[in-house]
């Protein structure tokens, strides 16, 4: 392991911000080079002898390395608190897991809030504009330098599940399964549409300072919160925003006046204002230019099928949820029929929910048991 | 007819503002009185004698009294002139066509632009809150002072829809028709949800200034950009937006920045410019929280046919768009389900076509086509 790798004594799981040596800055699809650079990881659980028992967990677009213990910004659960644990798919007893932050992101890896080595301030938008193939090659660049060749299993939803479309065209040869959840292979003109929503609410506020707000002590905190709450409608659907709120008021009767009076409003305000304490303006504006700029049929003539082509000894895993609108189960079958042609193996489920594109971070019975199942038979076949 | 009646002259159109006399201000659902009031309005073809072949039109979230001519303050064409013109579902050679602008617009009907008579500032936020119902009370009041005991039809879209259904609760013995389009009995949680966002991100503007920019010689543009185009992707269907841009570049290859890089994005954009130039932030705050407080069951004992059980002598034609997300065809049906148990005559028509909400404004064969035989058999049963 190159690097120094900074653990927390105390803490059972592992893991700390890995600071790549000079010279080992990352190459980035603009041509830009990131340098120096830093990513910030979580492990659970205890590499084998044999290395075989790794898996790398992606984060979606606002998530970070924090997927199975305490946040300790916010003090709450880890994302994926209902799949990474004891008796859960991804039991540390059984597997190690490993979960990064994106590079571009706020939570230890190198992002627009780092200091900008030519500058000694920090980069604001001098960061370079990232793709996710650039945070899949700072994550293959952690793997390697773990230690690792070969990951059991890649696993993400949403972004994270477009981090694992992009292992799996990149690195096929250090996987041994991928697990696609709730993702599309490039972004739609709706998804462009509502980043876009996001993007220019933080540049409509007069605290983003064209993105210089860290040099002058200020923080877009109105812009990105308008952001996220535009971005929260998305990942719920219809049925379930009905079926938790419907009309209901926060108080007996109407206010006659622009508060909270429907819980809606208030559950989305409520939203918004945890979301600024624990996030970066610039972070959301980078990370989904990535997402925008995905488009991996794009990347290969085209034809999404080439981008599978050297990943026939990959098992794949691909799980939708039949009530997600930002990224429709028509868009997973889309990602099957390409594998299917590029003569991949792939195991697909619809899980039908009405919760919406976040049921993968729910206690889902079904999706529980859809990832146990192929976590489970992939072990075996890895022969653990 | 009281008031005066400012027309414009040279104009082949009528209308103007109409000032009701003190003390004929408007009563309001808040329990506040609007005093003085105005309704602005514009009319096309003349009142027969009978006074039996008049039309009111209602207009949408932003929409206007120029519905069939052009808006003297965009330069371009009215916004149903698709609908009403010579030739046309409304040909002004046969119908007498009025279009008003609803209370709390901003478009020359009494808003919160308007001077507050106790300030001799405008409003501003001291505007009392506003209801669908208290719209269609002005524009009752308004068909009144202009001689029409019954109209031959009122019809609208969208929140247009809402104040046909409105009328028909409230004003019945006024109605000989009445034609309800992509609207809904009530407004969703999610459709509150999006509201809620255009409303912060208006109120979020340093320019906002608590609704008193006017006095201030400011206005909020970008925070209303911002709820523009968050709104504007609720009137669009994935797949329309899909087919007119998909990932379609602006220029050759990526910017690798924030600039708009997607056809998408500056098509957004420029939604958003376009609409501060003609839109005022209050009246978007105030008309949004008035189709918040939609809730036609609500206002009836939670039962949606007792809205309707005065309106049996109405004929009702309801329309809905196959691909409207904002207000999906099923509340159309929840609407016509609750015509049929009140025991009044409605006919029901759901419009294939994939554009989404604002398929109402566009040239769609089918819709013109259900429109057209609406009306002439409506004309025909009232002796036209």
């Amino acid at each position: 392991m190159d690097g120094a790798v900074e653990t927390s004594p105390g803490d059972e799981t592992g893991g700390g911000v890995h600071r790549f040596p000079a010279g080992k800055g990352l190459r980035l699809d603009s041509g830009a080079r990131l340098e120096p650079l830093e990513v910030a990881y979580k492990t659970y659980g205890v590499l084998n002898e044999t290395r075989t028992n790794a898996v790398l967990v992606c984060h979606a677009l606002t998530g970070d390395q924090h997927a199975g213990s305490v946040n300790p910004v916010t003090g709450r659960p880890g994302w994926w608190d209902s799949v990474i644990g004891a008796g859960l798919p991804l039991d540390p007893s059984r597997y190690f897991v490993i979960a990064t932050n994106v590079i571009g992101g706020c939570m230890g890896s190198t992002g627009p809030a780092s200091v900008n080595p030519k500058t000694k301030a920090p980069y604001g938008l001098a960061f370079p504009v990232i793709t996710i193939a650039d945070m899949v090659r700072a994550q293959a660049m952690l793997v390697e330098a773990l230690g690792i060749e070969t990951l059991l299993a890649v696993v993400g939803g949403s972004m994270g599940g477009m981090q694992v479309l992009q292992w799996a065209a990149d690195y096929p040869q250090m996987l041994f399964s991928a697990v696609c959840i709730a993702a599309a292979p490039r972004h739609s003109a709706q998804n462009i549409a509502f980043h876009e929503v996001g993007r220019q609410a933080i540049m409509a506020d007069a605290d983003w300072r064209a993105g210089a707000y860290e040099t002058e002590s200020v923080r877009p905190e109105k812009g990105l919160a308008v952001a996220r709450m535009a971005a929260h409608i998305t990942y719920l659907s219809e049925a379930a925003l009905q079926r938790k709120f419907g009309r209901e008021l926060q108080r007996d009767g109407l206010s006659w006046g622009f508060d909270a009076d429907f819980q809606v409003e208030s559950y989305l305000r409520h939203q918004g204002a945890a979301f600024v304490d624990r996030f970066d303006a610039n972070s959301y504006l980078y990370i989904t230019r990535a997402l925008d700029y995905f488009d991996l049929a794009g990347q290969h003539g085209g034809v999404l099928a080439n981008a599978f082509v050297k990943a026939r000894g990959v098992r794949f895993c691909v799980l939708s949820f039949s009530s997600d609108w930002l990224y429709p189960t028509a868009e997973s079958r889309d990602i099957v029929r390409a594998l299917n042609a590029a003569g991949c193996r792939a195991s697909f489920v619809e899980i039908e929910t009405d919760k919406g594109h976040d049921a993968f971070f729910l206690d889902e019975p079904l999706f529980d048991g859809a990832l146990r199942g192929f976590f489970a038979s992939t072990a075996q076949a890895r022969g653990l």
